[in-house]
């Protein structure tokens, strides 16, 4: 008998989750593109399969993901329509929102509202219900839990929330911690792999690790990379190697879904425009060079990303030289496939008792987190592991290498 | 006492040759820009030094180098005009030209017409001599010879050539193998290192690399990996281990040089557009895909090289998805320390024993050849060795921690 | 009662003609998107109704046009799935073919062979009885013919085929003139107005308009205006009153329908490239820069149309600038409206006994002809009309002032 | 013998300015390219010539024009280098400065203090003095003066400005008006023409046209079209006239001049961008689509402007097309040559007695302005002629055909 494994998706109406949950049961042979896990390198590990997923979540915005498909507009009809029955029951629990998330959730009526709450740790709790009630609803012994909301609000500094420890959060009150961290800790606590795609500060909280390792469960983040990174992490090695000097590097970003919609408001950006700011200095060695990371709000894209960059460099004798990429890419058409990969990089890391942030799966984040208890040597910049996008692909290659296989 | 170096051009006046010996005492701090070899990487080997090289070489057409510089305008005139002496005194030697030569070769008063020879043989004896004796002028024990010349005709096919074995030298016709084929074995009964820097069929001929080793000397080859190429060996293994399905890729190409102006002629455009359309298919695995390579001469480039690509790839259930490429780079400028890190590398190798085609050079050529005594597994395309651009540069990096360095 | 209009479309289950037809019924409010004639500036003017067009035509490869559209992919099935009966009965006669025409043409077994007739004259009188037929089965006065087959070989030079004059036809077998001319005088001999949207040669026989004028029958052409042209006429004017000196236009086109995979072959790509080389000298008023126009076949694009033109000018002290064009076009969607408006045009000079070739239509065409008997001061360039974009439109503007409209 | 004419540029050691002057002298064959005068249109007409301006004006920083033009490197050093000695000897006066201006201004020691004089008028007045002091120095009886000075900052709204009359001058504090209303007043108070080639508010005060109508002054604004706006009065009639419904248009541009450094912040940028945004709408008459502009301060570009444009519409049947823009263009070498035709221009209007906003100069300018005195029908968009680019060079044409022409 096959043991089925849930997925619980946090903003399961928005983009990627909703095309992570129409897309997963589509006909199409071309269902695995976009997946690492789907080339050869991977054939021989046993990873969960998406046919044992079970998937649920939470949103704060109540419609079935039927509906939510045909409103996003993603996938074509003809792929989803077979679907129906299944997206129709699909449904999300009431979502969790403090000061910290965007203001069309704060007013939202399907939500839990944490500054109403006695304290943060309650929010906690009730998440680890809504986990408890699934399995059993589902009969399920582990579910991996996958932050896909929009980008929080900025509004503390880290080094003050990295004062927090976890004995603290039944002092606090439900809007200090980003509402994100409600969703960690609950996984944590209930044993469940948690998985950060987006830029939020959540797994950079000093505690959350520590609870996680305490509690055998595996952590990966932050924020997908899906598109122009992606590009960076590979070109910027390139210049380095061919000793080409960088001097500029221009990027532009138009997106018209409601990741962009929200990323066009400061507070909400700035964490993100750091993690794309990030990537160039630590691969290159220097910071002589001008980085400019511009997002745009652009209706008419809808979920299409797409990104123009000029890269200006100086080649033989200070001569000057460009080129210019325009990327149009499908925003969550790339990050689906890489959630579900997730899904069975943590899955497999907790079968196998490889607990706490998980620095192999560097090659699926923009800002790949370091664990407090690496034993690694590559190299850092703050927190975050410096890899170009192939040293990231063999870091991966490594650890299925190690690892023994089991069935 | 330093020992000095020749290095003897083949297209002396040509933009590339002519970038080489302006650029090479320019006062600037950039002069390291664009080597491989200038990085961190290779900073304790000994390689031979610019300083110490002594240029000379063959062109059809006379004029010394600093008017070539004021012709091609490729660096600015504030960089070479110190110079000016040293630019002066280099003119070249009559170059050897027979039917594969361009039509303005082929005219040129200043050239040996190979079909008045006896012999094929004759001009390789001719070459020899040349050789000799600017060795002997300048004092030098060893010289390199870098085949910089336009792309020839393609006029007969590379299985027929192949019947060709060193001794038919002295019976067939100097029409019969492509004018490139005198220098190479010229230079090989020389003793002297042989580069080929363009898309000719020089090194495909398999007497030529028993020659080299027999003789004692290194080969290096082919086609250099300037611009569009190397962006391919670097975006396809991306591609490959993302697991985007690639669809097609649309290339073209418009420069203004001499280059340019042979390049828009089909019988000399043949062999390089083979060598730009090799290159995808070996690296993905796959070859159900459009690939189209369009070169055009378009006058208002000069010497920059402007190059458009469209690359278009499927994503998850098939969703296309695209992106641009628009490079505006400088074809001398990019491969002149290309040739100058070649120059350093054939030295490295001569002294160092190491004979024949020298693969772990890959790096640097658009068609990377293997060696008919390789016992490397590197996987073949035809007789091309198959490389992304990270792997080639891995390649690199290995041969020298394996050579032990010698003084 | 509405009296109803034949159309009759050469080529009808090509992707032009059949997004008319399959467009045409479409119920969306943005079905007069694209066309001229919906604007404002025309409102007011009593022009042929689409629900008054009755259609037809010919093809070389039998199938009805729902199973064109269903092949052609360009309209959505949305919008042409509740046309399906009517689509299904537009079923072609059979094309007439020389060997002018493309190889699959030639080859194909629906079609007439016009080698096999008796003269050329044959083939003009069964298309004069096709189109009777026509006429009679639908209870129609008036047909308007449209020419949008695929562009022809150039076979023989103009200045041969314009010794022919219309007696000659029953003695020239029926190779010698292009199959187009088949069309083209049965049309105008049945006194049906005839559109060439194509590069061909028809309508620049002299004989060819000289028999219109006799038979009372408005001609127009040649070769629709829809992307890269339309774009070189809004920008040249441009660079000309900002006295900006062009140095050099590149353009190159990717498309993968079946237009583009002829235009991939060397004869038939002739004329087109013509057309779009001699755009460019006559706004300007000057020559001496460099205009190289390239086509390629490129599957992956089906009937989306891209180009990239590089436009390279000198401003304030000869200083060079640059911009680049990235055109993400739509073939047939682009040519569909234009197709409709110029059979509304021609229904409307009929009507207004406007005969031969009707220059006002200029801004239709990348080759807007000359009338032989034109009484404009519009400047020529060898017999095509040296108009920009605006002044075009203003051509336009000013003949319906000038015609009295009738009901 | 030649009457002289003076031209006073505000920000005269500024990148445009500098041009002007640096290059009025060259010895170019291409010294006329980029002026609309210059072409053939406008030959007969009798206006100044280059030779015959004396040139001065007014900057926050002390330097002659020689080593203004080293710093810049606009031009090539080639091209000024025989006016070495007239650059030297053009030094700026003391420029005014107040809390509108940059803070680099208001730091400046080489400027007045607005804020410490008694009012307003006082600054006025001073101006006038410089204005006096320079003719009498040059013996000149007419002065141009143009103001080419950094976007000011928005520091309160047009309609409390335009609360201001002529009297309040003298009780209103330095700080009250944007310092550059006291280049125009003086200006006008002397009898002399301005040119607001920024988007400052200066010339939309009411005041200001009234007090050149009275003192027979001619006036002409605002904001330099150079390039990316003057692409969109191109393209925009074209999608009217054809009919495409235009969804969505962004626009992105990066440079690194002293105006991009300015332009990087919020309160420099307001105006900018508000001149930029309200290009679209009155051209196409109507409001349903995305327009965003965004402007970067990326300092590898230096003067040269380059920007990139998405612009995106629907066609038949609604279906999406698209095409992007990349601009590579030259700012000031762009802003020049209009600065010489606006002085041409100004000098010829004062002859001809025609006072008051220029509106036959639209063709110049992003916002082209109103006179409140316009007998014109040419639409509005709240103060700002609508004209594509076209109408706006018929309007030019239009004029010098109506007036008599003077000697």
């Amino acid at each position: 008998m096959v043991m089925m494994i849930g997925v619980m998706l946090v903003g399961l109406n928005g983009a990627v989750a909703n095309t992570v949950v129409s897309g997963v049961k589509a006909e199409s042979e071309k269902k695995s593109l976009g997946s690492i896990l789907a080339t050869n390198y991977f054939k021989d590990i046993d990873f969960v399969k998406e046919e044992e997923m079970v998937f649920g979540g939470w949103d704060v915005f109540y419609t079935d993901a039927f509906q939510a498909a045909n409103y996003h507009k993603i996938i074509p009809f003809e792929l989803y329509k077979n679907s129906e029955e299944f997206l129709k029951r699909l449904t999300p629990l009431k979502g969790y929102v403090n000061e910290w998330d965007t203001d069309e959730a704060i007013n939202s009526d399907y939500s839990i509202k944490m500054w109403n709450l006695k304290n943060f740790m309650e929010a906690v709790n009730m998440v680890r219900k809504d986990i408890e009630e699934f399995k059993k609803k589902n009969n399920l012994e582990n579910v991996v839990v996958v932050y896909l909301g929009l980008p929080l609000k900025n509004r503390r500094k880290l080094e003050d929330l990295n004062k927090v420890c976890f004995e603290d959060l039944t002092m606090l009150d439900g809007n200090y911690l980003p509402s994100s961290v409600a969703y960690a800790v609950g996984a944590i606590l209930e044993g469940c792999p948690f998985v950060d795609f987006t830029p939020n500060l959540t797994l950079q909280l000093d505690f959350v690790e520590d609870l996680a390792i305490k509690n055998k469960v595996p952590l990966a983040g932050m924020d997908g990379n899906t598109g122009q990174t992606l590009m960076k992490t590979l070109i910027a090695p390139m210049l380095k190697i061919r000793n080409f000097k960088l001097i500029g590097w221009y990027s532009t970003n138009i997106l018209g879904n409601n990741d962009g919609k929200v990323l066009s408001r400061p507070e909400h950006k700035a964490l993100k425009i750091e993690d794309k700011l990030s990537v160039l200095e630590p691969i290159l060695g220097y910071s002589d060079f001008e980085h400019v990371v511009d997002i745009s709000y652009y209706r008419p894209r809808y979920d299409n990303k797409e990104a123009w960059d000029s890269i200006d460099f100086e080649g033989f004798l200070g001569l000057p030289m460009s080129f210019k990429i325009n990327w149009l890419g499908r925003d969550s058409i790339l990050a689906a496939p890489l959630v579900l990969d997730l899904i069975k990089h943590m899955d497999f890391s907790r079968r196998n008792q490889n607990y706490g942030i998980q620095e192999h799966l560097a090659i699926y984040f923009k800002h790949p987190l370091r664990s407090r208890y690496s034993r690694s040597n590559i190299p850092l910049y703050k927190d975050k592991l410096v890899l170009s996008f192939f040293d990231a692909f063999n870091l991966l290659l490594e650890f299925y290498k190690k690892i023994p296989i089991k069935n």
